[in-house]
């Protein structure tokens, strides 16, 4: 097997690469733009100019590369194949099969979420563990789950697609996917905004997030600093996502979560206030899960989708 | 490999015994009495004796066997340990390690439902699926997921046990595992029921419900009869269910799910209920999962349990 492994993680805006040896050490590292006109379609022959470009350029034979991981925005099947990516522009696309031919090599696809949990697994937060459940709450909520090792693509590509689990009946606003009451309205970096603001109009106490812009940082930062209305919208999301994630163990059972995403800024206190209802609501032998937040960052994509290769 | 395969249904009355050949066809079939005396001592010796013998009585010798496989109640890992099995009166066993040690074959433990999924997907309800959630809604609900034709042990052994996910904040009164509203307290057998008598209780419409015995099956009986307080409960129930196998299928996203277990004697209506609130809650890809009953009853877990000797 050839030593060199290219890392992909395509994005709206844009398509992250990394160029990795097979011990995970990332060689280098740089981005192209995403160029969604025309139904997405320059984005796979981009894909594969850049690295072949960085292959010649780094004097890399063919023979020397393990192949090419990529990481899409959207479901995967375990062929590689999308029914459709609607950040891309993209309908049925045959992700692997196409790289495949511009390539020459050996191409492995999976939605971006779960690469990033692989990622994780490989050099971030879970580093050591085999059975991984990683939330990545940024604007959306994604998620990844491994076991023993290997992410769960699904059957429909969405496996570990846990945004858009049901968590509140009372909700009047409709989410992203159609539905009404997905944990990504609640516990995602807009969710935490969503919750803040019905905290603050339900009365009037003072607050340190009054007149100033809401986010999830300025929330966990209120938080830190001991604001009571703050606090109030952290048990909230804290109960939300705690009990969302008690489900979640009861089907997967993980040895550790990784919170990942924007959102995982507020450092360890947001662990704290999740963990407080994951054992309130927890199946006993699953309470002795571990958390963790996610370490890699905006690389946790071009890590797990390099890492995909090594299977 | 050998051509029979031993397939062991652990329970806490009765230990259920198959000999199978390895295409799943069973070709002898017969139980004796769980002794659970003496913190459960007997129980593994007595499997070994009864296989061993019947063995004997069938002139199969030691090379023609592929092995025997165990289904047992409570969690189980990877290498066939059980921390503790309540029913049984154990604490930690390594029932793989001691079966291996008083046969001399190669043997397989997973927990009870986890088996049940596994032989369903062989021979029964989801045959020819790899990925497969199955419910067992009995006197409490166990449960199996199976990714990629393989069961998920998970990492404490609670891999599937999905009947104490938390579904209801009202609930009063405590469940089995100690925590309060859990699926099992309102869609198991004994969930139904007291769905029922909630119903009953809230007003004083006529029901063939009154005055007669309370069971699932006097439920769905009356369902079928245009009972309205009993359509009520069932409209209960597939809300509590569907509702929870939405949150399931963002989890591992399967391409069926199995309904097992006394309540499914209830028959396709049973589905009808589930699937119309597992379609209002489900993450849009995940809306084509396909529902079926179970078919083996009893049966599933000595089927799965000796499929385990086909991995």
């Amino acid at each position: 097997m050839g030593r060199y492994i290219f890392g992909i993680d395509v994005g709206g805006t844009t398509v992250k690469c990394g160029l990795f040896n097979t011990e995970g050490n990332v060689l280098d590292k740089w981005e192209i733009v995403t160029r969604t006109e025309d139904a997405g379609e320059h984005i796979l022959p981009d894909v594969a100019g850049t690295v072949l470009e960085k292959a010649r350029e780094k004097g890399i034979r063919g023979e020397e590369i393990a192949g090419l991981g990529i990481g899409v925005p959207g479901p995967v099947n375990e062929n590689g194949e999308m029914p459709v990516a609607v950040n891309l522009g993209w309908g049925y696309k045959n992700v692997a099969g196409e790289l495949e031919k511009l390539t020459g090599w050996k191409v492995r696809a999976v939605n971006d979420a779960n690469a990033a949990a692989l990622g994780e697994m490989w050099k971030g937060g879970a580093h050591g563990y085999r059975h991984v459940v990683l939330l990545t709450l940024g604007t959306g909520i994604g998620g990844g789950i491994i076991i023993n090792g290997k992410v769960i693509p699904g059957a429909h590509g969405a496996g570990g697609e846990v945004g858009h689990v049901h968590v509140e009946d009372a909700e009047t606003e409709i989410c992203n996917c159609g539905n009404r009451g997905c944990l990504e309205q609640v516990a995602s970096a807009t969710g935490i905004v969503r919750l803040a603001r019905r905290v603050l109009e339900s009365d009037d106490t003072p607050s340190v997030l009054r007149g100033s812009e809401l986010s999830a940082k300025a929330v966990f930062d209120a938080v830190k600093a001991g604001d009571p209305a703050a606090v109030q919208v952290a048990e909230k999301f804290g109960e939300y996502l705690g009990k969302a994630m008690a489900g979640f163990a009861s089907v997967a059972d993980p040895e550790i979560f990784v919170i990942g995403g924007g959102v995982s800024k507020a450092g360890t206190i947001l662990l704290d206030y999740i963990k407080k209802y994951y054992l309130r609501y927890a199946f006993p032998p699953c309470r002795d899960a571990e958390f963790a937040l996610a370490q890699l960052g905006n690389d946790a994509g071009i890590y797990g989708a390099a890492r995909l290769l090594l299977d």
